[in-house]
């Protein structure tokens, strides 16, 4: 049995993935109009929120798209608060659609300052929109959402486009409640399901930037979505399939309450990063910032982290996630993001242990 | 137990939806490479190309984008020759994106002649490229591309972007021997999937143009599919419970052999025909233009298309589809796409027998 512990996709539930095999159904029918609603206000629950919400058949990826392309313009000037790849690729599907992007990157496996935040919003006052991470994936590290928002809407009244991916579900976020307008996220993560489905919210004020906003849109034109969700369909034909498996996954999600998946992801967090650590390995960033959703860890020096990770698939079926970019092989990562059991994370670092050897690492 | 008789979804044949709910691997790994280049043989054939096939994670409107957005530019004049709904949405996403959309419209019904689109290239030579849908599914038309091919490519040599969304693997379409530079495809349609993956051809010419094409792309961008194909991964997380589907059910396309697919269409096309005849009603366009994959059936003056739909729905759950824009209500279509018994178009043609009374028609 593989031990998938990949920061997505998640191994599914065995309940959940016996929904991905329900028989199709007319997409503009009755019962999807019920099922899209019924999601819908799941979804809503979750991301603490009244805004509307959007189910896209796409990756993450391109929810990220979607929040740019719909409501910013070729020329608008955009900062990117970036603290890895994840960041960077915000900004850069910004400057892809057009947008002049302003970026303001932390060192990998640091969090967002908010004082330089607050200095380069007061330097730059024709900056209209801020576009942050709010866990960032391939650093582990969970940007302090709450005392951002409230520089970037509260002191200066941009726009705030959030990238949610890894975190909506997992880790505490309040849409509403931190006046957040646009949140994307993915299926694969914290919602117990297979990758092909994005969610993302849309505030007031993000509808009024959308009025206004010039960047083509065609395919994840939020306008259409909106007009057809009025008659309870999708604009274009949805993978059904991951709905019917988002649906039930969201009564279960309800049914244990959000607050309860957030603490559920905290403790498996803090049981890895104390495993780890008796390992006598490195938590790549601060506990003040490490996720809960994706552990970093460092490799002592000179040790190359995918040959560990090689050993660890080959002789104990665990398969760990590499780093990408300047990172590659200096660390490796780890998902606990859906549901996770305290064994998985066991057997996980019992191979890890066992391996620790193989690379030259006595323990 | 319901008939679903849209042209997509499809009902999935059961061996097919088992597969959606294997379990998650890691889309960076070794398995998913065999897998990812498994399924793109597999496609090639059914494509019958050489071409670079990528999988996306959108429905067929997303591949349409892809076909746009990889090979076009602002400003670029391209000919739109539509003869539907779908035509439109192709020239209609072109024209978002920037391009100058020279639009050719046949009457609903009708095929595109030739002749004409001949006409209108010679008279407009800075046009570059031509948009074309193989099946027009709102009208159940199905275009004759070779000629059309022959004309674009032969006799002008323009790149030519074909909307095969309801045609490939159910239709004769041969990618290489009629010169098409992007075909796009969808999963819910002939292939007997689920929605939630489209399938999208580039041709060598297709390249060139891409190398010039300046219209903005991230999600849809080919190039980083084409750059991340030679590491055997997707550039973002995909589906991957359809590629599973799918991964197992070109096997079987492959095994019954894509000419037997085709004729196994045709046959069931001029079954559903022949009975909606028989019943005293009329099929929408000319025999020699009809589709083969949905065939469209035109009311009588005054009779509600809509409201027989929904007696046979209500008395005996076969789920017929209506028809967009100005056809709305005046005529009613039938899916026959994918897997097809001949049981499900009679228990189709009885239903509708038994249904025509109570909408004022005597049989």
């Amino acid at each position: 049995m593989v031990n998938l512990r990949i920061p997505g996709p998640i191994p599914v539930p065995d309940d959940i993935l016996d929904k991905m095999s329900t028989q199709m159904m007319n997409h503009r029918g009755p019962k999807f109009k019920e099922m899209l609603y019924r999601i819908t206000d799941g979804l809503k629950q979750v991301f603490h929120t009244e805004n509307d919400i959007f189910v896209l058949t796409s990756s993450g990826t391109g929810a990220m798209e979607a929040a740019v392309a719909n409501t910013l313009s070729p020329g608008e000037k955009v900062l990117c608060a970036s603290i890895g790849s994840f960041g960077d690729r915000f900004g850069k599907i910004a400057s892809v659609f057009g947008a002049d992007v302003t970026r303001l990157n932390f060192p990998q496996g640091t969090a967002v300052v908010v004082d330089e935040l607050r200095r380069v919003l007061d330097a730059n006052p024709e900056i209209t929109s801020v576009l942050v991470t709010h866990n960032e994936t391939n650093t582990g590290v969970t940007n302090d959402l709450e005392p951002i928002a409230r520089v970037v809407k509260g002191e200066f009244d941009k726009l705030l486009l959030v990238d949610g991916i890894s975190s909506v579900c997992s880790l505490p976020l309040k849409t509403d409640e931190w006046d957040l307008d646009v949140v994307a996220t993915a299926s694969q993560k914290g919602w117990m399901l297979p990758p092909g489905l994005a969610f993302i919210s849309m505030s007031e004020r993000a509808w009024a930037a959308n009025e206004k906003s010039t960047m083509p849109r065609f395919y994840f034109n939020l306008s259409e979505y909106k007009r057809y969700f009025d008659m309870g369909q999708p604009p274009w034909t949805p993978n059904l399939s991951a709905m019917y498996a988002l649906d039930y996954a969201l009564t279960k999600i309800v049914a244990e309450g959000v607050e309860n998946v957030w603490k559920r992801h905290a403790d498996i967090a803090q049981m890895t990063r104390d495993g780890i650590r008796a390992l006598g390995l490195e938590v790549f960033p601060d506990d003040s910032v490490a996720s809960n959703t994706v552990t970093a860890v460092k490799m002592p020096e000179g040790v190359d982290a995918d040959e560990l990770r090689k050993h660890v698939l080959q002789d104990h079926n665990v398969v760990l996630a590499g780093a990408y970019g300047e990172l590659t092989g200096k660390m490796f990562r780890i998902g606990h993001l859906g549901y996770v059991s305290t064994e998985e994370i066991e057997q996980m670092l019992d191979a890890i242990k066992a391996s620790l050897p193989k690379v030259g690492i006595g323990v």
